[in-house]
């Protein structure tokens, strides 16, 4: 009935490991060159390909409509290229930040989870975040006074208002200033105790934001909190950087008095389709993460510019339910 | 300071539309030539790539080190290969089914989802789910009777005792009948309310599976069920197949009277990596899916072969938790 046959034989391994960081994309841009010898290389021609030894032996591939941008930074290769079905996509050495289709649920949860977990937030800052998106989302709150965002990269901000309108339009509200810099020495002139809240918005823990996953840092924002004001970091996947998580949460654990939590959310262009946050309090009155005492309710949004795609108060409790392989390894360390 | 660089241009299409269901893996089997001529093509050379008009623009692709199986059953196309990372991988249809790596999300939330959500659960009906692995689960629960699993394809049953014994063993338990062949002709000999549960692990609703996300199946699952007896589908991704879905919710809304309910887990290679559940009731006893009655708990598993490695009480009430997009597109008719 049926017809089966087995084959079990030795895969010609054709690819060597040194191309594991490369971006890989390929397509014939018009005069036949790419413009940048940024290692753009043959591998899906017409798609983009994310291939990195952060997620070994796995890559996420979209289609590409056409390329809008390539430059060099002085910290990072930049792309912005029409994908045929995710919009348009932020790529950051190689690595996608964010799409048209998926960015709601990065932005939203990155922010209101922390934001709506403390009583009338009003000085907030946001490290990394060029994009805007972040604070598009924190001036939804209507509580809060200032905003600050320190992004290293110029070129990230100047892209995102050219290319991702709906996304810069967060540096349109006059609450926000924005300063170009690294964030750890942007943080070491903040005096102590003046935010409510501070958002890291970071890449992964290798390139321009390794710093941002080390204790100094941590320690820097707990000083710049006021007490009982909140951290949000991202914080990888669990399915993919389980010892990275242990050691941000061991860290944090150290530094951070109040709490300290784990929280996700899915975002389908993310490695393993998902990704993690660290929610952390200083010393001071509690915060229960889990129970956000600052809803955003849902008329109060729809007054807004744009009204909230992701988030709402039950998926900001769920977001802290880990599956039982991740509790077991950071939940006695968070609490 | 940045150097920076503008480039628009058309990219030229490489690929065809009729290439897009085409099951796009290429590596050197030992002697040069595939064994079968099932539409394997060079896409990332070493690599499977998932490319499907089900999620038409992206792909999500493995390092292959060595090709296991390939078989081409009455039914479908179907592969088994050893990955660099996510273990033995099962695909039919040039789609992936489970990974050794994140297999305990799927079926783990499809089974104790329901099961968890009545009490003492006794006679359990599976459909599909050849591999083994929602067996596997279902044997878990004590309370458990009986389980007739009706499987269509015999070689999906066969593939998996040979490759994937930690999923397969499900077989091994005394309580399982299994009967191969088309899931909607066996519940029409089913008598009226024979199971407490039914769990329908299908594959996409294109090919084989195609009848189980219809109104007439729903009928005779819901025939098939005890008064205040629960149904499980696998019910796609709310990031992709939105329009899918609230076909489902609809029908099912006319055809269960009990409960109508919409939940979601991560799995990290299905696209999008989330995949969705209907959960439903028949009239009778009310069944609250979101607040489970029968819990499994920590002890209780940890006695039997397999500990639970995903689900857990508090992710079960979780992944009823919805965006707002999606909550406002189904919310409503679910409930």
């Amino acid at each position: 009935m049926a017809d089966e046959s087995v084959v079990e034989s030795p895969v010609k391994r054709q690819r060597d490991d040194d191309e594991e960081n490369e971006v890989s994309v390929s397509m014939d841009v018009e005069g036949g060159k790419d413009p940048l010898s940024n290692g753009l290389s043959s591998v899906i021609p017409g798609w983009f390909s994310e291939i990195s030894s952060m997620w070994p032996g796995e890559a996420h591939s979209l289609k590409v409509e056409k390329i809008l941008f390539q430059g060099k930074s002085e910290y990072q290769n930049v792309m912005v290229f029409q994908s045929s079905t995710y919009g348009k996509v932020l790529v950051l050495d190689g690595v996608i930040q964010l799409t048209e289709r998926d960015e709601c649920a990065y932005q939203e949860m990155i922010t209101h989870l922390p934001l709506c977990s403390i009583p009338n937030p009003k000085k907030v800052l946001v490290i990394g975040g060029g994009d805007g998106g972040v604070i598009r989302e924190v001036a939804h709150h209507s509580s809060v006074e200032k905003i600050d965002i320190c992004e290293i990269d110029k070129m990230v901000v100047d892209v995102s208002k050219q290319y991702f309108p709906d996304v810069a339009v967060g540096y349109d509200d006059p609450r926000v200033t924005l300063h170009i810099g690294d964030g750890v020495a942007f943080l070491k002139e903040v005096p102590e105790g003046t935010y409510d809240a501070v958002i890291v918005d970071s890449s992964d823990p290798i390139g321009p934001a390794q710093e941002l996953f080390e204790k100094p840092f941590f320690s820097s924002v707990a000083k710049a909190l006021r007490p009982g004001g909140v951290v949000c970091t991202q914080a990888e996947s669990i399915w993919l950087h389980m010892d990275i998580i242990e050691d941000i949460v061991a860290n944090c654990r150290q530094i951070f008095k109040g709490s300290v939590n784990y929280a996700w959310t899915t975002v389908p262009t993310y490695p393993s389709g998902m990704i993690g946050f660290m929610l952390c309090s200083t010393e001071g009155p509690p915060v229960d993460f889990k129970h956000p005492v600052n809803p955003i309710d849902e008329n109060e949004s729809q007054k807004s510019v744009r009204p909230l795609k992701f988030y709402n108060s039950e998926i900001h409790t769920a977001a802290f339910c880990l599956p039982s392989f991740a509790k077991r390894k950071i939940g006695s360390k968070a609490n």
